[in-house]
């Protein structure tokens, strides 16, 4: 796909009420914070579920948290986020803007790239590299100032030094202007999990090893937002802890690593847009990671991290906290013994659900041509799994009268408790179908003055276009069939 | 129920896994801020569910919607938050602590009520009403004085002039110090709603009468926060605009003061545990209010609002913002004329999720006395509505061995892609049974040696305590008959 058609797919977005951009009234909207419209917010909502669903449902050794997205300050700076969570930022002091470093780097790199310097554009990446590993500063603008890196705005090269700047959002909580606390808005959702460790465990009693699985809202102050709703200042994670005995990680880091592959594959779309990419440079909690790309418009990204965070979050808040984060594992060790006592170490899943959004519409989006001659046409569909649609059956009265709406409705009756169907009377047939193809409804019922006679319908299939005569007897046995979350769930 | 039955109902939260003091690890956790657990992140997500199948799924006017928290400041300053969402505050100069003066006054006149002094009670009432009223905030002040009001931490009256207190919190975005916007976390969703509603209504072609619903979280920093999680600073709403012909708001307004109750019934609990509250004192942008109160062990309290907006939000974002924020109503009116332009006036339904949480779980907590004579004891059960239940089923092997667990395996085996199912191998069968009448599980199922002979297990029921030998294929019938969404949304 290329990135003409990524155009096409954010419009669609906005025209079919799927993603808006946040406030949009007020000065074209709210900076890199989008909303999600009446069909985007179906379509997010069935990804969610089936994450939940696939995690906590299927494992009956994982279980549900819902943390707040407010936290008790000390939280993070036990996670090392208040000393590390920061990129380095250079101010030009003409123009008074400030950029990330490290990005004005890379579009040199890129500006090498374009005009063939190949050698200068591999030379800078390393120089690069070799400051980012080291968090060092001073080099980073040394490497500005040699590769003459002016101001987009003032075209001045007037910096000051380069400085570390925090990602987290920050307010203050309680009314006494003398004492309230300053607090943060969560920058990932993890620490709600780490933090409830005994909570759930206990209340729980969980027998290791065992996950805690959570999704909800993380907020993080990007210097700069890129590729719609792929880098977000508010965006939903949707993790997983995994606690296990010391010594078992990497079996479990292994075990993740294919699961979650393997869940991402069952949504169906070309398994050659996936891609792992191993960590070089690990995080300081972690002793293995990697990642699970996807081939968006732009090229492969980030869309599912698996960590083998070790015992680095539990130890922190106990040291912190002084609150013992240990388990009492009863099981026999190779000598007939009870390993004990020990903190757990922690295989971590933690993917986007905005940039799953993404891939899903990217995957789903097709372009058809479609009649010949004189009605040669294209449609757009979104070729969703049918689970996933936001609306999985429209029904459509031919006419508004003769009673064709009053048979429409009937079926919706029957059907509506089970799924989400859409009413349509308005416009010829063929632009009904169009709009629902627009929308990615798998099936499409219309309603004609034969279904007097003799109580059958057509119904449409949106990926063949293939038309059926089929009695209205049988159409809840039809979405039955086709519609089940055991289908994905069991791939 | 008593309020010693509430302090038991939240520690049951606690042990049980629904609800846990948010970051509790440090300083005993962050103030009336709460995370629910494995089991109440289950019972909170079927609540909302419940809420988001009545109202969108069920109805083909209504569609879903899900904005941001972070919104453009503009929108608060057009919805009237930034001047007028605030609570008069007043400072002690000796002990630097803030108090909400009306609080001050109302546990002024608690006091008088409980020392008998009924005709000071009620005077102070009177004149606190009207100050309130008024918004007059040196006449609260000038209460205090009169009424000897002490600081009950310095014990002196030496007090600051009442101010007013913005509720909002507030963070900063953007990299650049000096051009950072102040923004505000939502303390309401109903906005992210009015600022879509072009959106929403062109890219879905909505015709007026029409709704959009959407479920997320708010953020009011509460001064005191009081009976746990009843009012929190960060919460959770689940907020539909209904949008209307003016002149057609009256009638709109009784539908769904009507429908909301209704919906409540339909959970089931004792009909005498609601009532409604109509608003005397009107907020500025309503012609019509009224509260659904739930009975609480601490009293009536509201949960949910319906109230009659006319046409303030909308009206005031096209002044601020100079979009038109007009519909085009085709219809004819009793001249045979279109309707035309006009903006739509507004219904909204706004509830708690949290409140409903917790009303959910106060209804639905007993304790009984079960056995006889030396067998007596009293078990803890939640009667909560099997679709709510965190787990519909539990499975028991009598013991870890002879192929039992295997058999009890097989059967979530079935059930899993449709249920919720808890696996559990450990203890005496009773203790079982209790440890999952006290998580609300509708149904146990328990595998016996017997089962191994002719594939029956025994059934056991939550309410009656009736256990039944059935045939392993009759379980999922069971489930099904007693598990529906249709059953709930139909009543």
């Amino acid at each position: 796909m290329s990135e003409e058609v990524f155009k096409k797919v954010v419009s669609h977005c906005k025209e079919y009420g799927f993603v808006f951009t946040s406030s949009e009234i007020y000065d074209n909207g709210l900076g890199a914070v989008y909303d999600y419209g009446q069909n985007g917010v179906e379509l997010k909502n069935n990804l969610r579920q089936y994450w939940w669903k696939f995690m906590v449902q299927m494992h009956d050794n994982i279980v549900g948290l819902d943390a707040a997205i407010f936290m008790h300050p000390k939280t993070w700076k036990a996670s090392g986020h208040i000393d590390g969570f920061s990129d380095p930022m250079i101010d030009n002091k003409d123009s008074k803007k400030r950029y990330r470093a490290d990005n004005l780097l890379e579009d040199k790199i890129a500006k090498y790239q374009k005009d063939g310097k190949t050698n200068k554009a591999d030379e800078l990446q390393n120089a690069l590299d070799a400051a980012l590993l080291a968090n060092d500063l001073a080099q980073l603008k040394t490497l500005i100032e040699q590769h003459e890196i002016a101001c987009p705005i003032s075209g001045t090269r007037n910096w000051t030094d380069v400085r570390q700047f925090n990602l987290m959002f920050s307010t203050e909580m309680g009314a006494m202007a003398e004492d309230a606390d300053k607090i943060y808005l969560r920058p990932e959702t993890a620490q709600g999990i780490f933090v409830n460790f005994l909570n759930v465990q206990k209340s729980g009693r969980m027998k290791i090893p065992f996950g805690i699985a959570q999704t909800g809202k993380a907020f993080r102050n990007e210097i700069i937002a890129r590729q719609f709703i792929m880098r977000m200042r508010e965006f939903e994670q949707m993790e997983m802890q995994f606690f296990v005995r010391p010594g078992t990680q990497k079996k479990w880091f292994e075990y993740w690593k294919e699961a979650r592959l393997k869940w991402h594959l069952a949504l169906g779309f070309d398994k050659d847009s996936y891609r792992y990419h191993d960590h070089v440079k690990l995080a300081h909690y972690a002793d293995a990671a990697v990642d699970i790309e996807f081939d968006f418009p732009f090229g492969f990204k980030e869309v599912e991290g698996i960590h083998s965070r070790t015992d680095f979050d539990l130890k922190s808040h106990q040291d912190l906290s002084g609150k013992k984060m240990q388990y009492f594992d009863a099981d026999l060790d190779e000598n007939g013994k009870p390993y004990g006592n020990y903190i757990p170490y922690v295989i971590e899943t933690s993917i986007g659900l905005d940039r799953l959004f993404l891939y899903t519409l990217c995957a789903s989006y097709k372009e058809e041509e479609v009649g010949e001659g004189d009605k040669k046409d294209t449609r757009v569909v979104l070729a969703l799994p049918p689970i996933l649609a936001p609306y999985k059956v429209a029904i459509f009265p031919l006419t508004k009268k003769d009673g064709l709406p009053e048979v429409a409705r009937k079926i919706i009756d029957d059907l509506k408790f089970d799924y989400n169907c859409f009413y349509e009377e308005k416009d010829a047939i063929g632009k009904r179908y169009r709009r629902q193809d627009a929308l990615g409804t798998p099936f499409c019922i219309t309603v004609d003055h034969e279904s007097l006679e003799n109580q059958t319908v057509t119904i449409r299939y949106r990926d063949s276009m293939l038309q059926e005569r089929i009695p209205i007897a049988d159409i809840k046995s039809i979405l039955d069939k086709a519609i089940s979350w055991k289908d994905i769930l069991s791939k």
